[in-house]
């Protein structure tokens, strides 16, 4: 494959997220940090008047924004929208276009170091099984974006960094610190696989694949009914089977999982309270790399 | 004293502190649960179409707005004062004033169950001392309020309960269940006062006093230039010594602590960067309750 040109590393996208907003700022005022000989690096704050408004979004979640049909519908016209349209302009097209996006998340959930990947592409399994051999701590999270709504899917090449569990608004240095440190290795593999360095990467590779996302119980009138059970909290990628408890009603009810053995994860994001999402079911797969 | 007659719950003060919200809907939806045969109890989530937005707040913080000065300020109009001026018609006069509040909110900081106090009144104390007997992990907080701006200083009696850690917009069923203990125990107490029931109730008591607010180290354009140290990160409550580490940089420096034996709360409270507090200091104090 053609070598890595251009790359874009986002913080911010969704602006209550510090981690990656802060280490945006942090990049974008020293550069050098991301600068590699083979390839050069932008660096964005995707989201400016979320962060500064500590929200999410302003107007819709900028991260589900990036279709084709989206970016091209001329009633598509929130704050978001036009941002996704500009961003899309600078790292999507034209001679700057971005060979490959890294956007940097955080979550309330106990996914510690998660790369999300959205194809399957080997570039992509390859870094990934780099990762996961440096970090043991990394998990592989497959979101296949069949719409193409995240900004990263601007790209063929990238991923997303998900790190948690750490509350919206706030830094954890800790997890600064190591979501820092992956960056840093992303950009190795990047200059390495550019000057045809042979890397150490495994050639198996543990992959969680969303099959499902499960919804809070509610009530009729739609309001929840339930909570994640004291048993499912902070157990992102651990076995759940038949008979688990997953839901806690405020009646004191417990709810238990009925389906095949699955691997949750995203167990209870705040951000996905008004999408629906309680926690997204996995599948864990053996990924072989042997060419 | 005379008997407590009319007890108000509050919970969504804050609207994106959902443990205190979804309790005040349960209370609501189930009266009986907070009703005893000596008292009223009155349920409010306070800060309605915040709760719905999931932010703190719409304008301003609700909780900074019972002040005299700003219920009678005819320039204050944002929809927090307007809901501070409601409030206070339902609680804090007239024949259905409030004889105690309780005001349950919630914190990203490590300060398990912590009863905040703003005055020094026996009966609080009392019931500090009673809480705290039978919940072991409680903690006492005093937090001066000499502006009255808290929603809960339209009683002289009464405290808040505030929980952590929970992100904010989210519930944490284990801690969701501990503060509905804890609200019933208050309950309890209160009853028991009521009814001239001898409590067993220690005649001293461990109590944290706010002293000093630390924010966070700035840039010369205001912007953070450091976060929380991994090692005072969820330390609240713990003897934080001169030496100690407080800030990492964002350049990788650590800033050490200078000054008198302290115990911080409130560290990393998302809510309180825009307040440019880091955390609070207190003293520790051991008070008797003896006659």
């Amino acid at each position: 494959m053609p070598p890595i040109r251009r790359v874009a590393i986002v913080g911010g996208t969704h602006g209550n997220e510090l981690t990656g907003a802060y280490l945006a700022k942090k990049f974008a005022a020293l550069p050098q940090l991301v600068q590699r000989s083979s390839f050069e690096s932008t660096v964005l704050l995707a989201n400016p008047l979320a962060f500064a408004a500590r929200q999410r979004y302003l107007e819709r979640d900028l991260n589900r924004c990036f279709s084709p049909e989206n970016l091209q519908d001329a009633a598509a016209l929130s704050y978001e929208d036009n941002q996704a349209r500009a961003i899309y302009q600078q790292l999507g097209s034209g001679a700057a276009k971005a060979d490959f996006i890294l956007d940097l998340h955080s979550t309330t959930a106990n996914m510690g170091l998660t790369i999300i990947l959205t194809n399957r592409h080997p570039f992509n399994l390859r870094m990934a099984a780099y990762l996961s051999g440096l970090h043991p701590a990394v998990k592989i999270y497959f979101w296949m974006d069949s719409q193409t709504t995240f900004l990263r899917s601007i790209s063929k090449f990238g991923c997303a960094i998900e790190v948690g569990p750490v509350a919206q608004g706030l830094l954890d240095a800790a997890l600064f610190e190591q979501t820092q440190a992956l960056v840093y290795s992303v950009l190795d593999y990047l200059e390495a696989q550019n000057r045809g360095v042979d890397l150490k990467i495994a050639d198996r590779l543990t992959l969680y694949e969303c099959t499902a996302m499960v919804d809070y119980p509610k009530t009729e009138q739609g309001d929840l009914a339930a909570m994640i059970h004291p048993q499912l909290q902070s157990r992102d990628y651990q076995p759940l089977q038949s008979g688990d408890a997953i839901f806690l009603g405020f009646d004191g009810t417990t709810i238990h999982y009925s389906g095949e053995l699955a691997y949750p994860v995203f167990i209870n994001e705040a951000a996905y309270y008004e999408k629906g999402i309680a926690f997204c079911l996995t599948q864990q797969q053996q990924i072989s790399l042997a060419d």
